[in-house]
């Protein structure tokens, strides 16, 4: 029996119930645990191919794994209207191929629907495109192999830091989108605003602006849950979030999105850096490890630069921030400018002492005060310099920043006498059962394109936002 | 030795290193795996004390576990400071209370931070507060035990939430918080603006309000991932995301927030509504099962309302929106103003459907086309109709919603001829290779209502905001 028909029946009733051998799910599950011999159903895209005189071969793919599957099928008339990006509902029998690899000889496919080149799919069978060009279509680059393997990558990691997080007694909190603080105090923040003008002048109250009047105070997305989570810690003892922060910079660089994604972790507590760095460390070994294992096909494959994973092995370095000046300066005939002291710690200068301390990753510690926050603890042996630091990788620069926290309310005060009363709530945990804490916030983005060896941040999120771009 | 010391440290050095028999990390390990005899050290927050002659009973929490652990220390003169609420590092060793509970002898104590009532701490000791009056302090909230409860078992329903959708195959896929759609169309959505005005108008190009100079485009807080998701389903095939979702409207009740969790799954390759009946159902029982075994102290001891749990071992009922509309008119005497069935079904009449068909988790299915959004099927049996389901539950109604999607373009423009350009991706979905889908989006505090017994949606999510609202 051979059966071959076009486009999307009624979907009313219950689509014919086929008897199987198994509950074979999808792809991958065909390639871990399908028979030879056995009858089963899959459904998905046409990602290739080829036709001969007596049989079409076509690779399959559902989006469940890198691997396609190949189906083998009768050649005849009804082939004609089967092309790449064609969707189809298949039944065969699993049979080893010439190449020992696992195929299904179709016995039945019906096609959901066409796909047509002429009307306008941007991406034509056995082509490659650039990044650039996928780009512009995010709604139909899920269907790309690399984005594709980039997705499930990301997928996976989410879930291995939950789980990795989890076995270590952290508790998820998930700290607010809506924010009334500018935690960093940049100024680089959105701010939120109901669309509805008739909403807003039906709750103003006397003296407000419109602009205040849904949440009685001016509300912003937040550029870090840093603060909530402290005070979350403040009880809970181990606490993260993981989700959406944000940044209104009109930068278009191919590390930086105006919406990404923040690991942030807060640990009661905790009284020196060093243990903040083992337990950083720590993360980013187990996760990444876990990740070479459950994803170790999408990663190889999505390598445009294959990184090696040789740090997994070795200890990071830490290098003081006045040592990295002194290196930068000893080395200044490197940068065709030269280099001094008062520059700071630019990419550029992140690069090259990621490279010079062995190329793997490598904390940086011990800040000046003066160009970090206010919430990051004085180093009461220098107290021109704060208790934080940077974690710079190899090809990326940071992906982590760090601190342990100021639990000294007097000196916060002193040191930032225009701190908001809006903060009045901060200082109010270093006045109740004050604990030493400190924490850290981890770049999502920049960690995957740190493991994947990907170039740019907007092909490592599902949807980037970022200046003059906001599709979907 | 007995050492007691005042005040936080120095903690620039290293806290001086103790060395342990184990490393018990916090007083959830001490219940499951200490031994009687062994020295440990523990930090936490004081609980609650009884100051007897010779000793003082203290009892400990880290925000580990609903269990407190109790103290036992000698009692003299430095203990007078010791309070409600201070924080505390103790070392002891692991014995038996006389009613064979794991106790702590205490050898050594040191306090990081004081906690005085009379400066303003709102908990005093041995007092019972409502949760009206604890929500006024949501920065101190995580020390109370009822709410600290409550974050352990939302982070377990995070965690058990992407476990379960893993092990079934979905991939999670990041939906985008800012976005330029309003997937429902009801308009009732925050706009976000960069707070720089500077900025706006160095990025302002001819003819482009302020207001849209950043994105090119008016962009607005997402109140819906599905539309982003189902482009991911069409390649991905079974996707998922989990995060914020927002609402600008002026609702106070106790089921409404400005800014709420959403879980929302799509599926491609599914062809009627029973299938995601399956779907729903298996994973709101597998992923509570999952729960009352993990969280077993914290939901048993949270609830205002002891929910039952007999709905774990039925089937879901299913009734179609014409029979629950009979069911409510036959029984309208149960209404102060009767019923008729222009009015359609409200949150009372939600309460009464679930409660005439046994109290356990209802489906209604088969929804007015003209009351539901665009995106959903046409029934083929009833054009009037659309292939939609409600999942109500006892004492809360709707915590989930569902459709199959319409995959026929020309449906969709003739019925919604007003659809916006904005939307061409969408209706290129089912241009190429288009897939028969359907998913659904789960109200993740709704369920955490239902989970607890929890009355107020307020305190089942860290940092609530709603209308007047936005502190921290």
């Amino acid at each position: 029996m051979y059966l071959f028909r076009w486009n999307l029946n009624d979907l009313s009733k219950p689509f014919r119930k086929r008897n199987y051998s198994t509950n074979i799910g999808n792809i991958l599950d065909i390639f871990q645990n399908a028979k030879l011999g056995q009858e089963i159903n899959i459904k998905g895209w046409v990602k290739s191919l080829r036709k001969q005189k007596e049989r079409v071969f076509l690779d399959l793919s559902d989006g469940s794994t890198w691997k396609k599957l190949q189906i083998v099928l009768p050649h005849n008339k009804s082939c004609e209207k089967l092309t790449t990006g064609a969707s189809v509902n298949i039944s065969g029998i699993v049979k080893s191929s010439p190449n020992g690899q696992i195929e299904l000889n179709a016995t039945e496919l019906e096609v959901y629907g066409e796909c047509v080149i002429a009307d306008g799919y941007p991406f034509a069978p056995r082509k490659q495109y650039s990044q650039e060009y996928i780009r512009q279509y995010p709604h139909l680059r899920f269907r790309t192999n690399n984005f594709a393997s980039l997705i499930r990558t990301r997928s996976a990691a989410t879930l291995a830091i939950h789980n990795y997080l989890d076995s270590e007694g952290y508790i998820n909190v998930h700290t607010p989108i809506i924010t009334s603080n500018d935690c960093e105090g940049a100024g680089e923040v959105f701010k939120v605003i109901p669309e509805n003008k008739e909403l807003l002048k039906s709750m103003v109250k006397e003296g407000e602006s419109l602009e205040e009047a849904f949440f009685e105070t001016k509300a912003f997305l937040t550029v870090s849950g840093q603060l909530q989570l402290e005070s979350a810690a403040h009880g809970l003892s181990k606490v993260y979030t993981f989700g959406p922060t944000f940044r209104a910079e009109n930068s278009r660089s191919r590390l930086h999105l105006s919406e990404f994604y923040m690991l942030e972790a807060e640990v009661a507590f905790l009284e020196n850096l060093e243990d903040l760095m083992v337990i950083i460390e720590k993360l980013l070994k187990n996760v990444t490890k876990t990740l070479l294992d459950k994803c170790e096909t999408d990663i190889n494959n999505n390598q445009e630069n294959k990184s090696n994973f040789k740090w997994l092995d070795q200890k990071f370095p830490i290098v003081t921030y006045d040592e990295a000046i002194g290196i930068l300066k000893s080395n200044q005939n490197y940068f065709e400018s030269g280099y001094e002291p008062e520059e700071g710690i630019s990419k550029e200068h992140e690069l090259f002492l990621v490279k010079y301390c062995g190329n793997v990753p490598l904390f940086l510690v011990n800040w000046p005060k003066d160009i970090k926050p206010f919430y990051m603890k004085e180093d009461p042996m220098d107290s021109t310099k704060v208790l934080a630091l940077d974690l710079l990788v190899p090809g990326i620069g940071e992906i982590i920043g760090g601190s342990l926290r100021e639990n000294d309310c007097e000196k916060i005060k002193r040191s930032h006498p225009h701190i908001t009363s809006q903060l009045d709530w901060y200082l109010e945990l270093r006045k109740f059962g004050s604990v030493p804490t400190g924490g850290f916030g981890l770049g999502f983005e920049r960690y995957l394109l740190f493991l994947t060896g990907t170039q740019n941040i907007k092909d490592v999120i599902p949807f980037p936002r970022w200046p003059h771009n906001c599709n979907m």
